[in-house]
Order: structure tokens, then sequence, then C-alpha cells
């Protein structure tokens, strides 16, 4: 399994990833799930995936030959128009790898499908943030839906519920992202430290602000004891049930 | 789906159910997941109920059905010597209302299966606990693993995990499980309300502490603004991320 959120705030985007992949609970192993292409001053597209890894590494493979192979027929992430465009194109790309594995060579109980999250930037319109399925097609957050998750989504779903605001600063979104992703490391084996994130601040068209967190990360370790704390003193601090 | 949990405490036990059944989006019903049998001053028996409808309902009025017919083969609910026997009694019962269901007649989609929660006491031993699964199996709760969560389990998870404790006291353990639910009910359409509980004092051998929580109840609705408020305030209180 795997935890990924994009999160769409008024300052830009923010992305978190696990790095954990697993078959059964054999096989566990670190792998970056978190991808970046980007032009400075021009655009920046992020890339986040979920489900099985050799279709998500072979579309990461592809839109990266195909960027350096101006020749080949499909467009390139670094030039497509719009964000709408790289969306179409990720997905096209997906239901390519998910045909061609499913239709040649040796079946498997998996069903080779992936989930994609993609966010970013083009010069001339406002960060996008979309969520890609298995089939190709796509939706993208609104207002109502300004985040998407992928993989083991619920246990950390209900703290987003209640934290999320779209006003939230960056320091506080990725807060809120921490432990999201806390509560759902205590609860499952098949998401794991290290967590990658990113930050993106509208206009910047740049993919510096990122980092890895690994599991002896100090601010994580306290985050997680604090929280536990927290969290009892909230508990504590509602009203008595009258039994 | 639903999503029951029953907790052992050092005072006892507790117990808490929705009460939604449905059929996909279609065919959504109250009915009630919670079932106490009761000798006073000798035991009490307490059953709550995920999976296919047909499949509990049956489980329960066989259960009925026994107690009151003494000549019948199987044992009685109400005479069998120890929880144990009692959990092996609904365990079975459980397995040959699903063979019985597979085995005749039309088959469908569903698998009949269901997952039961035991707890409860006899007289000469402590309160006990046990997760009964479809396959008529089960185990007993213990210190390591002292509730247990049936159906729609994983967003009211990180919640039990933070505040459980052995030594809390009835109210805050009830205050614990709304807050589970409430977090249960945010996320998901398959969990509804009204809240069905029942908190079991050692020794009293009485079913009399249980109540039905409906959508209206002004200390749920307060609980849950409260809650939000509390949340809010705890991530605050935390640590600043350095960006």
């Amino acid at each position: 399994m795997t935890y990924c959120v994009g999160m769409r705030l008024d300052d830009g985007l923010v992305f978190m990833s696990d790095t954990r992949t697993n078959a059964g609970v054999d096989n566990v192993f670190t792998f970056r799930k978190l991808f970046t292409w980007s032009t400075p001053g021009e655009r920046l597209i992020v890339l986040q995936t979920a489900g099985n890894l050799a279709t998500t590494q072979a579309v990461v493979s592809l839109l990266n030959e195909r960027m350096k192979a101006p020749e080949d027929r499909n467009p390139s992430i670094l030039e497509v128009p719009t964000m709408f465009q790289v969306a179409k194109l990720v997905g096209d790309t997906l239901r390519e790898v998910v045909r061609s594995q499913t239709a040649k060579g040796p079946t498997a109980d998996s069903t080779f499908s992936a989930t994609i999250i993609v966010g970013g930037q083009i010069a001339g319109s406002e960060p996008r943030l979309f969520l890609i399925y298995p089939e190709g097609n796509f939706i993208e957050a609104s207002d109502e839906n300004p985040y998407f998750q992928i993989g083991e989504a619920k246990y950390g779903r209900p703290i987003l519920l209640r934290g999320y605001a779209p006003d939230l600063a960056f320091p506080d979104a990725v807060k809120l992202l921490f432990l999201s992703f806390e509560s759902t490391l205590k609860a499952n084996l098949s998401v794991g430290m290290p967590l990658d994130f990113l930050v993106y601040e509208d206009g910047s068209f740049s993919d510096d602000r990122q980092k890895r967190i690994t599991a002896d990360d100090p601010y994580f370790r306290d985050l997680s004891v604090k929280w536990g704390e927290a969290i009892r003193i909230a508990i504590a601090s509602l009203p008595d049930v009258e039994l």
C-alpha cells in the first residue's frame, strides 16, 4: 500500500508521500513516490503515485523518455500548454502502461493498476490539482474537495476533515499532513517512513522546497509524542457524558 | 457497512454500535446491532454484529429460539457454563447459518458472511470479550489488544489508539467511543446514527446501563462541535514545522 496526499491551499499546493512498497508482508522496499518536473519561471509539475510499482515506474520513465526524445509522437510533459493537458498526458500514459502489461505475457493476481495525483502550475494559470484513476480518466480538486488522498486513505482522513482550511499557512498545512500520516503509520504496516513532502508557492515555478523526513527525525518524533498528549488533553476538555 | 466497538476496561466492558444497514446506497434502514441476554445476578451477555443482515438476524433468532426450546440438542446461551462456551456457541451458530445459506437456493454476490463481537460475564469469572470471525473461530481480547472493532473500522482507529487506557472511567471511555464514531460518521455514509451503547460494570450482571443516542441528541451534537474546536487547538499547540 501507500499513502499520499495532494492539497490545494490559497497560497499554493502541498504534497506528502510515504515511501514504503511491499508485496504482502514481503518484499518491503523504500521507493520514492513523489516526482517533479520543472522549467524554472515557467512550470512546475508534481506527481504522486500509488498502486503497482512496475506500473508507476513505467509511467514516470515514459514521461521522462518522451521529454528527452522530442521526435516521439507523444507530447512532452514540459511542453503541453496547460495543467489539464498535463493531467491528460499522465492519464493517457497510465492507461497505455496498464493496457500493455495486461495484454501480453504472463498474467498475475495483481491488476497492474495505479492511481496518481498530479498538481502544479504553468505560467498564465492558477495552480491546479488532479486525481487520475487507474482507467486514465481524472477529476480536479475544487473548493469543496480541496485535497486528494490515494492509497491507505482512511486512517488519516478524519484529521484532514477536521483540520483543513484553505487559508492554512504552509507550516500549518505540513503539520496537519504530518498528523494525518502519523495516524496512518501507527495503524498500518504498509505505510512507512521516510516521508517526502513538497511545498509549492503560487507563482514560484520551483521545486526547491522539498524535504525527506526520516524515522529518526527529531521534529517528527517530538510531534508524535506531543500529539498523543494534546489528543488526551483535548478529550479531557470535552464535556462529560452522563451515564 | 457497520461500525461496532467492544472494549475491555479495568472496571468492566463498554460496547457501542451504529444502526445503519444498506445494500449499496439503497435499502438504507435502521437496525439494532447490539443484543443482550441476561440472568440477573448470574450472567450478562452482549453481542454486536457486522455483515450480512439476514445472517446476523438468523444467528440472533437461533440463539433466542434455542434458549426457549430446551429440548433442542443445542445448548442455550443462558445455560453454557463459561464465556468461552458462549463464544463457541455463537461461533458454531454463525458457521451453521452461513453454511446453510451458502449451500441451498439461489446464490448471490454477497458471501452471507458476518463478524461478531461477544462479551459479558458469568458468575465466578472475570468479564471477557471475544471477536468471532465469519468462519466461526474466534479470538479473545487481551491486555495488548483490549478492544475489538468490526465493520468500517479504519476511520475511528487512530483516536482509539491514542485515547485508550485500561483505567479509563466509564464516562471517559464512552466519550472516547463517541469520538471514534464521530470520526467515522463524518467520513463514511454506510455508518449512521442513532448509536447504541451499553456500559457493563464488573460484577453487576445487568444490562441496565444502555442508551440510544439519536442524531439530534444535544450532548452528541455539542461534543461534535467542541471536538472540532479542540482538535484545532491541539494542532495549534504543537511545535511549528521549519520549512
